[in-house]
């Protein structure tokens, strides 16, 4: 094997990746600026030790906490639960909530063996004991697995008297939070409906 | 900017990503073993300096000579002519030609100053003079730019006594070689048209 199957090998490994489009990126990286490959090849290499998870909500960040749960600008009495950090990016970025998050790290998924011992429900339980949430905003994606798990995590918050919201439908079924777009969500979040 | 911004605008910068993907991408990398990052980012950053064009037909080797030039179990009579040295793979893979490539390293393209003296034009003709071939097979792309690069070859070619060929067409015009199955690519080798 050439370096260069060498290096088709391993993105292929990479998601959305089959073995043309990944013979063809290899032959790309061969024509670019060398600079440009070393620049992207450190930042792949070290990712995992620049970033880590929040010790508060879950999401990754470069700082001991991160940027949500350590502004003062936030609005502290809404938490919004995601499926994953980068959800955290999409719904910020649309400008759309200004109140905290946690993040779950995937979503209840018992065929591939993810229970919710796997998730992090039990930090966001005694984050709603601790905190002063008003109300709950669940936003896992809109399938199987997210449905699942936005009603188990409602069954366990019954008790605690907040009120528990879910994005609405208006995301497509089946799809992924990830891909909406700002109008989507902003309708979705604003048609929240109450579990 | 944080580290997983500062890596996906990166990897925005390769064919084919997005912003979305980008990032996902990059989210993708935070999660998996970080072994593969770390080979994966050291293959990028190598990839260059590991490979370069053979100095006889211009495709990438790690070797002085490449596979096809030193092989003695290729048919020397037949050369054939591609635009990138990525399309000798998917030739080659195909099992459908023993013979010599030559890569031109692009096609003839004015609109984005890629003259034919940017193009190994040069080489070829001395190859050629050199050579003792039989044949030769323009396997340019089926683009614009691939006819042209063709026609302007051809032309140079015509005083030297060789029957110069066209891989028929069978490929989808205005698509790109790399991306034909293999029966197309045989069928467009069988069929190959005089010019």
């Amino acid at each position: 094997m050439n370096a260069i199957e060498d290096l088709a090998r391993l993105i292929k490994k990479l998601p959305g990746m089959g073995e043309k489009s990944a013979l063809r990126l290899s032959y790309h990286l061969l024509k670019t600026d060398s600079t440009f490959n070393r620049a992207l090849g450190e930042r792949i290499s070290t990712i995992q030790e620049k970033i880590h998870p929040c010790p508060i909500c879950g999401s990754y960040t470069e700082d001991d906490i991160c940027e949500f749960c350590s502004s003062d600008k936030r609005d502290r009495s809404l938490l919004m639960i995601v499926e994953e950090s980068q959800d955290t990016v999409t719904i910020n970025q649309a400008g759309i909530y200004n109140g905290l998050f946690h993040v779950l790290g995937g979503a209840i998924n018992p065929l591939n063996g993810i229970g919710p011992d796997k998730l992090r429900i039990r930090e966001l339980m005694e984050r709603v004991d601790k905190g002063d949430f008003k109300e709950i905003i669940i936003a896992t994606n809109p399938t199987e697995e997210g449905d699942t798990t936005a009603l188990y995590i409602k069954r366990l918050l019954e008790e605690k008297n907040i009120p528990v919201t879910r994005l609405a439908s208006g995301l497509p079924i089946g799809g992924d939070l990830g891909y909406a777009d700002k109008t989507t969500l902003m309708r979705s979040l604003k048609s929240r409906i109450r579990l």
